[in-house]
């Protein structure tokens, strides 16, 4: 089958800047890494699930242009996102006596991304690195910023380094083994750049939520190409995250204590978010920010999306409480500080803090399920 | 006791430029680190040697700036730079709830230095930090180039990142407290100036030797000084290490192979450098550079520096073989092949491969002592 390149979006920063190349067949095909420097070898980074489905296929066609590939698989999930799992990287570089030029690329999701994009910052203080997302929510949100980094036991993504890759390859005929409730964590994302950034994209995914749902290759192609350029023009704003990207965190604060609270795994990260944005609307809304009926579009939009948007109940005895102690130990407050992304205008993003009675009243409002 | 600033070398890298202090009493004084951004907390990192010796003085001074002043001694050491150690900085900076805006200060010799700085990259994707060297090696040598990083089973600091650090405050009272072997080992780096890069700076050296190695103030300052701007004229135009900055390596390709050789710590970095550079010379000389007058006048610089000029025997059976295996695993080979800093001219240093008969001959004749 031939490959069908949808759309190419130029990351411009400086001399770090690169492409994400959006399309069908683009895995197999050896136009898809025309650009990308020689070396004499590479290392595919996978996971348990993702290798079985694709690692031979772009292993095939890496063989084409480096003398050695190698491949190392890693456990898949969250938990793994550690020390020890990015040793194994680095134990097969070196095993292989990888040098400078060797080229990693990441086929995974987000963990594999964060996880490969680290290990190619930090081996031999940075090698070259491929992103090639496989799930939704990596081909929207991992593309753009250059996070990476892997999870300690006292706190999430808290050991990384902020570094770009040479290409990313959105592949959308992987998102086809994609189960549904990780679309549906991607779509999360994707909605959030509306409110934030788009009004009129955020008509259109009303307008072709279906289409999503079903998977739909133009749509999803769209979809991801749209959300690659917001967060570009935001990151390429402030790539270290000194100030405006903050407002990417839509939905995050609220989101992030839902994870940490109930333990991470136990929602995907997408559905927290999802019903994080519910809150931080309620929560703009209290703020006098945006009317309810705004409110409620966007909780619409979430619900058929396939995601929560009731807040699960964290501590039976003071649930607010304990939502506000989660989100005061972010990696985002500033000296206990909670700093809330919320909606101040159409399609307007601003970061501001609270009064912690307010934020209880939201919190009350969105974990109790009412129409 | 008034601190006496001696000289402030410039390092200029765009926005990530910073100074270099050096000077005496520098490290009680709140006016050091008056141009420092404010913040809430402060993390010394040192080792058993040195924080019983400075970190309560650094840590009064730092005192009156930041509200929290945390120390974590780490255990002293080239063994030490692992992974486990590095991770007691981050279990430290958690604990404590240190945001992004904590600084971190190395204080110590090169471990610390590497260790700190690789922590204040990767610590929630960067953290600003000072360098605070108490070793002659780590004042001349870790407080230009950015580099950081720990050391990996497999190999040398093979994990790690380019970061630069907002201060580096040389206080050479700290330098009275080294052991002799410490001062030799750093004058192998000062000495490695004068060849790659400064003639005066070598005929410098050979005059004040003795004022250098009885600890004389303002030998010690010239030497950090010069040393310091040869390597920052070097680094700037080569940050990322892709070409000039090789040169810095004169005499460390054979001196890698002698520590790893005889297993790390057996002979300290800058012995295995300085004969290291006797050998790098007598390549040159072997390969129609320089004369052999030149290889002698190195020689005998080292010698009276208190360095080993012989090279350590690593294989009865094939001891040139053993070098040559070793080298050609060095991180600065490519595809195999040995990459020697060689001097091809009056202060003038190049990289370029030898033929494998040649570096056995030089291996075999330095191997042996003679006059």
């Amino acid at each position: 089958m031939t490959s069908t390149l949808l759309h190419a979006v130029p990351i411009a920063l400086g001399d770090r800047s690169y492409s994400i190349a959006i399309g069908t067949h683009l895995l197999d095909q050896t136009d898809t890494f025309a650009s990308l420097p020689k070396g004499s070898s590479a290392l595919i980074v996978s996971n348990t699930t993702v290798a079985s489905l694709y690692a031979q296929r772009l292993h095939d066609v890496l063989a084409q242009k480096y003398e050695r590939v190698h491949l190392v698989t890693l456990p898949d999930g969250e938990g793994f996102k550690t020390w020890q799992t990015l040793n194994q990287i680095f134990d097969v570089l070196l095993e292989q006596g990888c040098d400078r030029k060797t080229i990693l690329f990441a086929l995974g999701g987000g963990v594999v991304g964060d996880m490969t994009g680290f290990a190619a910052a930090s081996y031999m203080r940075g090698v070259p690195f491929v992103q090639v997302p496989t799930t939704l929510l990596a081909q929207v949100d991992s593309s753009v910023g250059g996070k990476t980094g892997i999870n300690h036991p006292l706190g999430k993504n808290m050991v990384g380094a902020f570094y770009q890759p040479l290409l990313v390859v959105c592949d959308l005929d992987t998102l086809k083994t994609l189960p549904p409730r990780e679309l549906s964590a991607g779509l999360a994302e994707v909605i959030k750049y509306g409110p934030i950034a788009d009004l009129e994209f955020l008509d259109w995914i009303e307008a072709n939520l279906d289409q999503l749902l079903a998977r739909d290759v133009q749509a999803l192609a769209h979809a991801v190409q749209r959300s690659c350029e917001i967060k570009a023009w935001v990151v390429g704003q402030d790539e270290r995250e000194s100030g405006l990207r903050a407002i990417l965190n839509f939905g995050h604060t609220f989101g992030h204590a839902m994870e940490a609270g109930l333990g991470y795994g136990e929602w995907l990260h997408g559905e927290a978010v999802g019903c994080g944005m519910v809150m931080a609307a309620e929560l703009s809304y209290r703020l006098g920010l945006v009317d309810q009926s705004f409110v409620q579009r966007l909780k619409n939009l979430i619900r058929k999306a396939g995601l929560p948007t009731v807040g699960p109940v964290l501590d039976n005895q003071d649930n607010a409480g304990r939502y506000l102690a989660l989100m005061r130990v972010d990696k985002k407050a500033e000296g206990g500080e909670i700093r809330f992304v919320v909606i101040d205008g159409p399609a307007r993003a601003a970061v501001r803090t609270a009064p912690d009675a307010l934020v209880r009243e939201v919190i009350d409002a969105c974990c109790i399920p009412v129409q």
